[in-house]
C-alpha cells in the first residue's frame, strides 16, 4: 500500500466511508479512463463542455443570481460581489478559455528522457497524469472552468471545493460540465464538486493516497490554512512580495516607468511590486522623480528614515509613511509600497532575503555584472532584469494556461502550465535482463 | 513573507529561538555561499572530505565501536549490528563515493528551457538549489557521507539526523566532514548534525521556511512519521511492493528467470518482487515449474486458493500458506511472496492497482499489445516489460548518485539523482518593457 494510505483513510477494501472518501474514490476509479484517453478525445470533451456553458447560459446565470443575492444580503463589499457575479459575457469567456485549451499540446506522453542502459534496457522518462487533483479556491466561479479545464487536459481527474458564497453558481457548472464530459466519452466523475462544510475540506485535505495533489488559489489564509492541515502533498501558490531593486548604475527614467508599471497597473494581483529599493548613490536624484510620480498615481509610500526626509523636500510627495518591519514583509495588494534605500547591490540582496515571498524579484541596471550578481543571488521564481514584475504569469511566458504561480521550490516554481500538472514514470523495456 | 513561515518558527526578526532553529538559520545562510558555488570548489570540497575519512579512519571506526558495542548491550540482532558497523574498507568506501560524485555534472546552472517571448524579453528556467535539505535516516552511519556529498554536490546546505543507534559515529563522521568542507572555502554549515530527542526532530518537521525540503530514508514507520508530522515539503521513498505479472504470452523460462532474480537476487530491498500474478491459461504450466524452483531458493508463497491447490499436486512445493488481504499489500523484505491468478491482463492490472506501493511493477509477454497496455495502465514510478524489478535503481540508470527512490508523484518520481535535487527558477532578461 501507499505510506500513510490506510492510517488516513481506512483500509481501501472498507465498506462504509464517508461521502468524501466515497467521492474521491470514484474520481480515482473515473481517472485511469481519463489517464488513458487520447488527445483527440480529451479535445472533444473540452470542446463538448465550452459548447454546455454556453446553451446553459441562462441557467448558470440564474444559479450565479442566487450567490449574488445572498452575498448583498450578507453585506459583502460591491467589489467582492463583482468578482462573484456572472453575466452572458463572462459565461462565453470561460466557454473560450475551454477551447483555447483544446489547441495546446497535450503534456501527458511526452518522453522527458530516454536512453539505452548498457545492459540493452530501453529506459524512457514519460509524462503520466498525476491522477486526482484536488482545487480548493475562493469567489471567482469562472476558476471551476478554468481549473476542470486544465485538469482534464492534463489527464487528470479533478476535485473542485470553491468558496460556500458561490456554491449555487459552482453547482450549476459543474453540472453542465460534467454531462457535457460523458459526450465524449469520459466518466462523468472526471469533474466534481466537493459538497459539505469545513469537516469535509479537512476530510479532502486528509485523503492521502487517494488525492494525488491540493492546489489551494486565494487569499493567503486560505493557502495557509491547506498547506498546514493536509497530508494529502499541497503545491504552494500565490503570495507576492515582489521587489524592485534601482540599482547604483539605473537608467533612471527606465526604472520609473518600471516601478509606475509594476505598482500601478493592476495593484490587487500577486505580481505587482510592493517594495521598493534604491541604491544610496542615486537615491537622491531618483526619489525625486519617483516620490511625485508615485503621489500623482496615488500611491502611498512607506518608507524607512531616508525616504521620509527626501520626501520631507518634495511638496508635490508629501505623506510619506514611516515603514515599519512589518510593511517590508507585506503584500500590500493595494496601491502602497514600501521604500528603502540601501548601501549596495548586497544589501538589497540581504533585504530581498529576509522579506521577499520569493515570487518576483526585479533589479534595473546598465551593468552587466550587477545584473548577474542579482540574478545568481536572489532566489525566486522569477528573477527580472529591467522589466516589470508584472511578466510572471502563464499567458506572457506563453504557456497557454496557468493553474496558478507557484511560490515553493518542489515540483514546480513559478507560473504553472499543463506540463505542471502532470508526473512521471520510467517505462523501462527489456529482454530478459536480470541483476547480477 | 513565504507563507506559513511566521506561524510554524516565529517571526525571523525574533531573538531567543531555539537550538534546532538556530541551526536551520545557520544551514540557510551557508546554503547562501554554496549555491554561488562553481563546480570547481564544490568538487574541491568533496575530494577534501574524501580524503579526511580517509585520513580520520582510526578516529571514525573508535567512534563507530562505541555504537556498536552499545547496540549489542542492548540486544540488537546481529544483522542490524551489521548494517551499524564500520571498519577501515567500509569508511574507504565512503570516501570512494564522495570521490565519484566529483565526477558527476553539476545540475545547478543547467538551462532547462529557454526562449525569447514576442515582447523581446529573454526566459530561461535554469537549475538551482533548494536551499536547505533535511534528511532523516535510519541506521548505516555511511548514509551520513553519502546524504552529505549528494546535497553538497547539487549546492544544498544539509540537516542530518541519523537514529541515535549511530549517534557517535555520525557525529564523528560529520565533524570531519565540515573540516574538510572548509579547507574548500565553504562554510562549515553547509553541513550539520541534528542533535536533540524526539521532540527537536518534530521541531525540524516544522521549520517550514528555513527548512525547504526534507527527505526520509528508513522503514515505513519512519516514513510514515515524517510524511504526516511535517510541514515542511516531504519527498517520500522507498516502500516498495513490487509484482510480476506473467501473461498469457510469456516466455515461460524466461518469466521464472526474472521472477526468481527479482525475488530472490537481494530480498531485503525496496525493488524487491513481493507478489506474483500469473494469467489463468498459463497458471498451471507456469506454476508446475514455479513453484518448487521457489521452495527450492528457499520462498514461502502465500497463494491464493487456485496457487494452493495447484501446489498440492507438486510434492516439490508444499508448505504454500494461503494469502491474506494483508500479504497482497505487503511489503515482505524477506524470502516471502505473494501470488495469485488472474484471468487476464485487466484483472492483473486491477490487482496491481488496489495493491501495489506503485514503486516498480513488472509484465512478462511477448505481446506488444500486452505491453502496450501493461505499461500505460500501470501507474507506478517503474513500468518494466521482461525484465527484472530489480534494476529501479539509481545507479543501474545510470545517475551515477542516488538519494532515494522517490515513490510520491510531486517533484520527483522513481531513482532521484542530482538534477532531483534542484529546484529551477525563470531569468528574465528586458530592456524596459512594461505590461499594458
Amino acid at each position: 500500500m501507499r505510506t500513510g494510505e490506510r492510517a488516513d483513510w481506512g483500509s481501501p477494501y472498507d465498506e462504509g466511508v464517508s461521502e468524501i472518501i466515497e467521492l474521491c474514490r470514484r474520481a480515482r476509479e473515473a481517472s485511469y479512463a481519463l489517464a488513458a484517453a487520447s488527445r483527440a478525445t480529451k479535445d472533444a470533451a473540452l470542446h463538448a463542455m465550452a459548447a454546455a456553458l454556453r446553451d446553459n447560459t441562462e441557467t448558470i446565470v440564474a444559479a450565479n443570481s442566487k450567490d449574488v443575492a445572498a452575498a448583498r444580503e450578507a453585506g459583502t463589499p460591491e467589489s467582492t460581489v463583482d468578482r462573484l457575479a456572472l453575466d452572458p459575457g463572462r459565461v462565453d469567456a470561460m466557454a473560450a478559455g475551454l477551447e483555447q485549451l483544446a489547441g495546446l499540446v497535450d503534456p501527458v506522453g511526452e518522453v522527458v528522457r530516454g536512453y539505452t542502459l548498457p545492459n540493452g534496457l530501453e529506459l524512457k522518462q514519460v509524462r503520466v497524469p498525476f491522477g486526482v487533483v484536488g482545487i480548493i479556491y475562493e469567489a471567482r466561479p469562472n476558476v471551476t472552468a478554468d481549473a476542470a479545464g486544465i485538469c482534464l487536459k492534463s489527464g487528470n481527474a479533478v476535485l473542485l471545493r470553491g468558496s460556500s458564497s458561490a456554491a449555487a453558481s459552482n453547482e450549476a457548472i459543474v453540472a453542465v460540465l460534467r454531462e457535457a464530459a460523458t459526450q465524449a466519452g469520459l466518466p462523468a466523475d472526471v469533474i466534481q464538486g466537493v459538497p459539505g462544510d469545513r469537516a469535509a475540506v479537512k476530510e479532502l485535505m486528509q485523503a492521502r493516497g487517494l488525492v494525488d495533489v491540493l492546489i489551494p488559489r486565494g487569499g493567503a489564509g486560505l493557502i495557509q490554512t491547506v498547506v498546514t492541515e493536509s497530508t494529502v502533498p499541497v503545491i504552494e501558490t500565490g503570495v507576492g512580495n515582489c521587489h524592485i531593486y534601482v540599482d547604483e548604475d539605473a537608467d533612471l527614467d527606465l526604472a520609473l516607468t518600471i516601478l509606475l508599471n509594476a505598482k500601478t497597473q493592476r495593484p490587487s494581483v500577486c505580481n505587482a511590486a510592493e517594495s521598493l529599493l534604491v541604491h544610496a548613490s542615486v537615491a537622491d536624484q531618483f526619489l525625486a522623480k519617483a516620490l511625485p510620480a508615485l503621489a500623482q498615481a496615488g500611491v502611498t509610500v512607506h518608507g524607512d528614515p531616508t525616504v521620509v526626509a527626501q520626501g520631507k523636500d518634495i511638496p508635490e510627495a508629501k505623506d510619506i509613511l514611516a515603514a515599519t518591519e512589518e510593511d517590508y514583509g507585506k503584500e500590500y495588494t493595494s496601491l502602497d509600497l514600501s521604500a528603502a534605500v540601501v548601501d549596495s547591490i548586497d544589501a538589497a540582496i540581504a533585504h530581498i532575503r529576509k522579506y521577499s515571498s520569493a515570487h518576483t524579484d526585479a533589479i534595473i541596471t546598465r551593468s552587466q555584472s550587477a545584473a548577474r550578481r542579482f540574478t545568481q543571488s536572489v532566489d525566486s521564481a522569477a528573477v527580472v532584469v529591467n522589466a516589470s514584475t508584472r511578466f510572471t504569469d502563464g499567458g506572457e511566458f506563453g504557456f497557454g494556461a496557468e493553474i496558478g504561480i507557484s511560490t515553493q521550490k518542489l515540483h514546480a516554481r513559478g507560473p504553472m502550465g499543463l506540463p505542471e500538472m502532470t508526473s512521471t514514470k520510467y517505462v523501462v523495456i527489456g529482454e530478459g535482463q536480470i541483476r547480477t
